[in-house]
């Protein structure tokens, strides 16, 4: 049976719109392996009363609440106040907060301000959560109804710190106050290709035969889809017949099994392979090469970019002939070709993607409206070509386009006949 | 007087950890200038109960709810369903949704499919805001109370179609509807090189000695503070009082007056004094490059990158020389200075930033644990470099290193002898 779990989010910077919320999505990943499910997650400013509100909510609905935000040394910063007005206590200073708090200064060569030292004040109704990445540290409360038992987690809102404390301390403690292993099976797919409605479409005649027990789960993630086959109870034999007849569904859509990002699954491709890669990047201006660095190990197989925003890099870097930028524009097949050709010479590489496109908002004429972008994707087997025609803001075509080249070259390492 | 709103996000895709919110801040930062104002968000699953619930707790707590997701062909999609329980009605095409659709199937040169066909079915009980970035189209839901007027306004999950329709269709709306001016002013200032704690002690006593109808709210993001002053309906003068009393505090920690990142502080201000730029870089892996190129307009100052991730790279193309790199390692002063010196000449830029360090989480030593970063910036006036002792997860160390690299090049092109 899966733990379900809610989190409240507290923050005025994440309610004002100025941040994104970076600590839902962490905490989630980092719970589900060990059988916990998110509920509910709710999003609340630096108030008192909305605090203790939204945590007495939560509390309602599930057996543990988990926080993020509100602890730091500031007069927003109200969490541990709300706390001590549903569970009690008063504050006592704990010395090996105090001596973290000193460690971490120490450190980062700042001087300690009294403000800080407050952060060793913790109520003595909770229990310590040791932060070894900042100074506050986080607090486990746990309150015994008639029926239940009720426990809520209170952690720092900073990600960096919320991210380190997950798997350092929060996951250990969970487990050992929960004893709580899942006996659901999640197997993954990854699906490119075909909109989630046309795959929607292609599935329904297997989701309706699907047995009570499991459930088709769509995630889709802009230019991919994340399918997920849950089961709960069922056997080993019942899994692998579903997840047989499945796969046969999704027949060529099927990018690979378990959930890996397409970065990810190109870098085990040509790790695989023994093969390098390198990018030449003009409308995505590196995004390609950040997508592809943020995965671990990626140094293994990834050589290196030549980001060519201005056409004189084209030309002097990546060789690319001056007389076509001129005649056909930057924005045009021969270009594409001529930097992806430019990348494997000059990184060495055995494989390239390059790109070449309008990402916005400016910049657009009737011939080529923004959203227009040329792919050039080489491998020892193969040169594609392709003109993707995108719409959205800047940001979500410089994103689509990382994505749809990623997806190309695994496509076309996985065959080399492949076409869009 | 602000109008508060809630927000309602629907989708298992959020709570499984998969994908981040995206639609939380385009909808607050579109709002917000036409004076509303966030209250609190609820994320809930594919679950009619919670969805309703959800909806339900929202209404009670703002006059205006807006809801994503949930709105698409699949059998996961259940927001209209909750709504028309809600707010009753039955469902009846909409003529223009369905030409809609099919325009939009044909714009992409895909087959339209009967499960899409019945996105254009809505219920008669809601006012259609047209989706003119995809094919599920936003609903207006209306209920007179006997003291008020409430209002849920649905949009889709996907974050591009949201973002277009938040500025097309739901903003004109809601001034329509509400007619609402905000009186309330903002005054905002980046602030960086002191951490918020110590920025909340310096601004102790100019906190206390605030007027009642002011507030100060600090907004870290990781090498720097968004602090906003919010005065409530008070005089030209005073505001410009307290402002100056604050900009005279905040000293040599002010950044730049108004909310801009540093990438776009950075490229107005290269902008300013017709600088162009580029970057080298290692362990950011583009990452400076694609937070730079980002911003519209970034192409008028940013010439390129070159991501020398293999060390063949930082040889061939920017020259750094062979025997450094065995000699000191990749991440060094020298290597950083000739990566620096490297970009200047290959991209023909004024100014350079370049990097070169330990990410993680692997290829960490004693001498140099992961987190070790050397950076070295350049501008016509000044050299810098300088070594970075970063905490946290690799995408934490690429994301800092970034954005300590372009406000460090920021400082030093207001302040040629500006140091760390």
């Amino acid at each position: 049976m899966e733990i379900e779990f809610s989190i409240v989010i507290i923050g005025d910077e994440i309610l004002l719109g100025q941040v994104s919320d970076a600590n839902t999505s962490a905490i989630i990943r980092a719970l589900a392996p060990v059988g916990f499910r998110c509920r509910q997650v709710l999003t609340v400013g630096d108030n008192a009363a909305d605090i203790r509100s939204a945590i007495n909510t939560s509390m309602e609905l599930t057996p543990l609440v988990i926080t993020t935000g509100g602890l730091g040394p500031t007069k927003d910063d109200i969490t541990r106040g709300a706390l001590m007005e549903i569970f009690g206590g008063t504050l006592k200073e704990d010395p090996e907060v105090t001596l973290n708090i000193e460690q971490v200064f120490s450190r980062r060569g700042l001087e300690l301000n009294p403000l800080t030292r407050l952060q060793a004040w913790v109520p003595d109704t909770a229990r310590v959560l040791m932060n070894r990445f900042g100074t506050a540290p986080g607090l486990l409360f746990t309150r015994r109804d008639d029926t239940m038992k009720q426990r809520v987690i209170c952690l720092p809102g900073v990600p960096s710190e919320t991210a380190g404390m997950l798997p350092d301390v929060v996951v250990p403690t969970l487990v050992e106050e929960f004893h709580a292993p899942s006996d659901t099976r999640h197997i993954s797919y990854i699906v490119a290709g075909i909109s989630e409605s046309a795959l929607a479409q292609k599935l329904d005649a297997f989701e309706d035969a699907l047995p009570a027990e499991a459930h088709l789960a769509y995630l889709p993630n802009g230019g991919w889809i994340h399918l997920r086959l849950d089961i709960s109870g069922g056997s080993d034999e019942q899994a692998h017949t579903l997840s047989t007849a499945l796969e046969s569904e999704l027949g060529p859509y099927l990018l690979t099994h378990g959930y890996h990002t397409p970065a990810e699954i190109l870098i085990n491709l040509l790790r695989e392979r023994n093969y390098t890669m390198g990018t030449a990047e003009s409308c995505t201006g590196g995004n390609i090469a950040h997508a592809i660095t943020t995965v671990p190990g990626s140094s293994d197989v990834f050589k290196g970019a030549v980001v060519s925003y201005a056409n004189s890099v084209k030309e002097e870097i990546l060789g690319v002939d001056p007389l076509t930028l001129e005649t056909l524009g930057a924005v045009s097949l021969p270009v594409a070709k001529q930097m992806a050709v430019g990348a494997l010479r000059e990184l060495d590489a055995d494989c390239a993607i390059s790109t070449t496109g309008i990402a916005g908002p400016s910049g657009g004429t009737e011939e080529k409206p923004v959203g227009t972008v040329w792919l050039c994707i080489s491998t020892p087997q193969a040169l594609l070509t392709h003109c993707l025609h995108l719409r959205g803001s800047r940001t979500n075509i410089i994103e689509r386009t990382t994505t749809e080249a990623i997806i190309a070259l695994i496509r076309l390492l996985q065959n080399p006949s492949w076409t869009f």
